[in-house]
């Protein structure tokens, strides 16, 4: 493509309102414009990103037997009313009103459709297993639409339903599935990790999720650093320390710390090591009308795991953290002097708590703390339960090695589904004995607009974008030098360009006349893997001037074994 | 693709709510599936259609310079309300709040969005040109939707927009996208002609459609049987007869006409020419303050062109016709006794009219009609005008030839749009001179998904749809005789299957092992063009038999030169 005549528009002020580096550079490279609050328009040269990552998931799931098939985006409300989801799904669900004043909306998920449609179509054992997909524009109404097409309302998906006599059907396209979406991360030339994930409100048994990792990344997950094991936080395990110590040695003791309100409070101002601290949480109860209320306890340099807690039949889920004023009602004391001895309310502590001895937590009265506490000898050993979030150094739930806590995107997610839709729906078909068979359903997207914005996160420096080849717009900028005033150079420029062309390399032409400095940053800034640079000098000696993208230095390469070089470069 | 693990879901039945072939074909064939009133899922077969379609438009959009970006579905009402359409655009317009109460449209087109967009991105005459293009999905509240995906609400879309700074850049680039459809639908293997077109609500200067004929098309369309012209017969000129005898032959006698209500009942009872009969249409009148109602002579055997009748200034637009009531009140008399003498409201005559001669019409009076009725003598020519349909054998407007009338899809539609919308939302650039210009644009659409709705119109037979090669969802269908009987021509036949899709031939290989009869009938329902029949005598012969789709008989090719035979018929 020549540059002049395909729009670039970048821009070298970072936009105010763009909170996270892809959406800053995604800007500023021109690649999208915004059009209304989670809205974006992309531009030629983003659209370009976009479909690159399109084409490597629509090979990669046709590759993997999946059918491409393409539902409405707008769904009749007679469907989500049969499966539950009109009244559980929250104001994300875009409602609409047709010109006969039936109820519709525009379609976040699609497994109520693709159901409704197994349902009429599939009547027999001997049509599944059977794998659809569709690449397609969802929309989401989110609160606050942020972060560019990280979380925007309108954005494109792929999503893909598979249908399946049993459960040992499911696994197999399960992991085929799993294979696939490693292949296109992988081809997309992202550095990702598969993890066990929460199957959340959507239900079902099994559920990876798989992350691009970038430190801006919204989601912690954790992974062994030396067997397999990889996990969402949310759902990581978290071992109970190995060799603690339980044997008292201490006495217990009510000590005055009117100034202590928090951990940090208490490890300043009285020497306490932190990981001898318990925090003593307080949620709503899943049963009010016992205890309304519950304390859970973590080690005070641990966080309480919000997934975990709601899972607790004890916990009212959604998880609620009671207020101040509930706590003081049940506890007669404030939120920064709650502990085990002593305590009104029932109590579930977690599994490193359980094995801590001569520990300090509050004593249930404004300004005054326990130290010293032992558990029996004090207080009786409450419930025990894993309530916290892995740190990096645990131990791996799987036994072999540590964990170890990166930060991750969300770009994909697939889940074994069972038969939450299918018998909501009334799914069945008839199995080899002709008897009736509630079929059971996996699920699997990709956020395909979002794996642009997690590429950038990953990959990017100062001066901009720095694409993995398979994802760039360009695979090559070509950028002759001071080309206005040689019509030697341009000449040599325009033929190197029709060559390069010619052997099926992608290559943006800069012949817009621009000063060397204006055009490299802008070849910079969107990002183009590798950069040719044709000057008079390097003319006269046959040779062109390559720079990578991340690279400290440009190198001279001799004209006539340029295609060559090339071609090892895109390989590699 | 193998056939047992394509889902092929024919019927043998025609649905009875699909009104068309196209609709009732591609139900038979399973390429789509209703969701809900004007919604459709488009299954693994239908989708390969549909791509086929958009991979031809995207690349010759691509050819012709236009750049493909990504409009958001979903648009702000503020700009349907700075452009006026908010209010203008009738039900038609899903219109939808978000969960702020913000007013937004699924968008049916994307004028303002684009304007909008350009007037943002686009500062200096030197970027202009510009044709931008998008292939997305609209969404249309038709009020009763039907034919299938031919008038669905939910469709597929490629529309283009383009940006000039003065009308000779418009006129270019309409020409290179004019060039760009007649590409696009010949490629598609489709039989179509562009004709001149009513610019209508969209506004603008000049325009043309795009129509696949079809006897089954909601357009008429004519065209000179000798040069180029072609118009929708909506905008054709009705170039008045030549030679017509204009001299009275006969005195003006009023007759008793008791049971002549029509043109019909004229001729058969009292023996007239219909060419010497008039029809007398009633319409509503632009300016109700003066006359309320004005009437419109057309030749008794020619129908009135209501898109021609509404361009004149006297007559209300849109056209509205007169109930009886009305009639009866202005004129006295009802609608099948009227004519031009005595006629006591304005009256404006087609041009065929203005050339008749001891002619029939209304009296005026319940039951009765003039006969030889003659112009200036009985009463004065009222103002002429051209307001009737052309029809068939009329002189091309051109000059050179006859017209003809054929029916005809509207697949396509190009506008120079001129300054509405960018008067209407400021959208200006700076001249070479530094002054501020008002950009000039054109707007440019195909109807991706109801291009493979006409394509089955137009090519279809008893046994189903047959597709041009380029848009057939497989090239060749490989069907093996009794195959689970003979491992060996399971062997073949896998082997041949191999070997045609190493050569890049779109093969369904039919391995279903269903009876040769209930094969065909589904190879031939869903219009794969080529067919090859494998079966034991020809493996023995070393042949195998050869249908195309529109074939009366197979012939036998051998094996050994069945590429380069393949090769012949794919390519023409």
């Amino acid at each position: 493509m020549r540059a002049s005549r395909f729009p670039l528009a970048t821009l070298k002020e970072t936009p105010a309102d763009a909170e996270v580096i892809s959406h800053q550079l995604m800007l500023r490279a021109g690649m999208i414009r915004r059009l209304a609050s989670g809205l974006y328009t992309w531009t030629p040269l983003g659209l370009r990103v976009l479909r690159r990552v399109e084409t490597i998931v629509r090979e990669e799931m046709d590759r993997a037997g999946a059918l491409e098939l393409l539902m409405p985006a707008i769904q009749p409300a007679e469907l989500w009313q049969e499966s539950g989801r009109w009244e559980q799904y929250g104001p994300e669900l875009l409602r609409i009103r047709d010109r006969h004043d039936r109820d519709f909306c525009f379609g976040p998920t699609h497994e109520e459709v693709i159901t409704d449609f197994v349902r009429r179509e599939v009547k027999s054992y001997r049509q599944l297993p059977v794998n659809y997909y569709q690449i397609q524009t969802k929309f989401r109404d989110e609160i606050r639409p942020r972060f560019g097409v990280m979380r925007a309302r309108e954005f494109l998906m792929k999503d893909a339903y598979s249908f399946h006599t049993d459960e040992d059907s499911l696994r197999e396209t399960y992991d085929a599935m799993y294979e696939a979406y490693s292949r296109t991360f992988r081809r997309c030339g992202l550095d990702f990790r598969a993890v066990l994930a929460d199957t959340g409100a959507i239900g079902g048994s099994a559920s990876h999720e798989f992350h691009v990792l970038a430190d801006s990344g919204e989601d912690a997950i954790a992974f062994s650093d030396a067997g397999e094991y990889a996990a969402n936080v949310e759902l990581a395990e978290a071992v109970a320390p190995q060799g603690g110590d339980v044997a008292p040695t201490e006495d217990l003791r009510v000590v005055d710390t009117p100034d202590a309100r928090t951990i940090a409070d208490l490890v300043s101002q009285f020497g306490v090591p932190v990981e001898k601290t318990v925090k003593t949480l307080v949620v709503a109860a899943a049963d009010e009308s016992g205890a309304p209320l519950i304390a859970l306890l973590v080690r005070g340099d641990h966080e309480l795991n919000a997934v975990k807690a709601e899972k607790l039949p004890q916990v009212a889920n959604p998880l609620r953290m009671a207020g101040e004023e509930e706590i003081r009602a049940a506890i007669g004391a404030g939120p920064g002097s709650l502990g085990p001895v002593g305590l009104p309310i029932p109590c579930v502590v977690d599994r490193a708590v359980a094995l801590m001895s001569d520990f300090t937590a509050g004593a249930n009265i404004d300004g005054k703390h326990h130290f010293g506490i032992n558990w029996n000898r004090d207080v009786p050993l409450p419930e025990v339960a894993d309530i916290r979030n892995v740190t990096a150094g645990d131990p791996s739930p799987d036994g072999k090695g540590r964990l170890q806590i990166r930060r991750g995107i969300e770009v994909g997610h697939i889940f074994q589904l069972g038969r939450k839709y299918s018998e909501a729906m009334n799914t069945t078909v008839l199995d080899e004995q002709g008897r009736t068979l509630v079929v059971t359903m996996g699920c699997y997207g990709i956020g395909v607009s979002r794996v642009v914005a997690a590429a950038i996160e990953q990959n990017h420096d100062a001066q901009g974008i720095i694409w993995p080849d398979a994802l760039a717009p360009f695979t090559v900028a070509l950028c002759p030098i001071n080309a206005a005033k040689s019509q030697r150079l341009r000449e040599a420029a325009d033929a190197l360009y029709e060559q390069l062309l010619s052997r099926g390399i992608d290559v943006l032409y800069d012949d817009r006349g621009l000063r060397p400095g204006a055009m490299f940053a802008d070849m910079e800034l969107i990002g183009i893997p590798h950069r040719l640079v044709l000057g008079e000098r390097g003319l006269d000696a046959g040779e062109i001037e390559y720079k990578g993208r991340r690279d400290e230095e440009a190198t001279m390469v001799a004209m006539d074994g340029l295609e060559e070089f090339l071609r090892k470069k895109l390989q590699g």
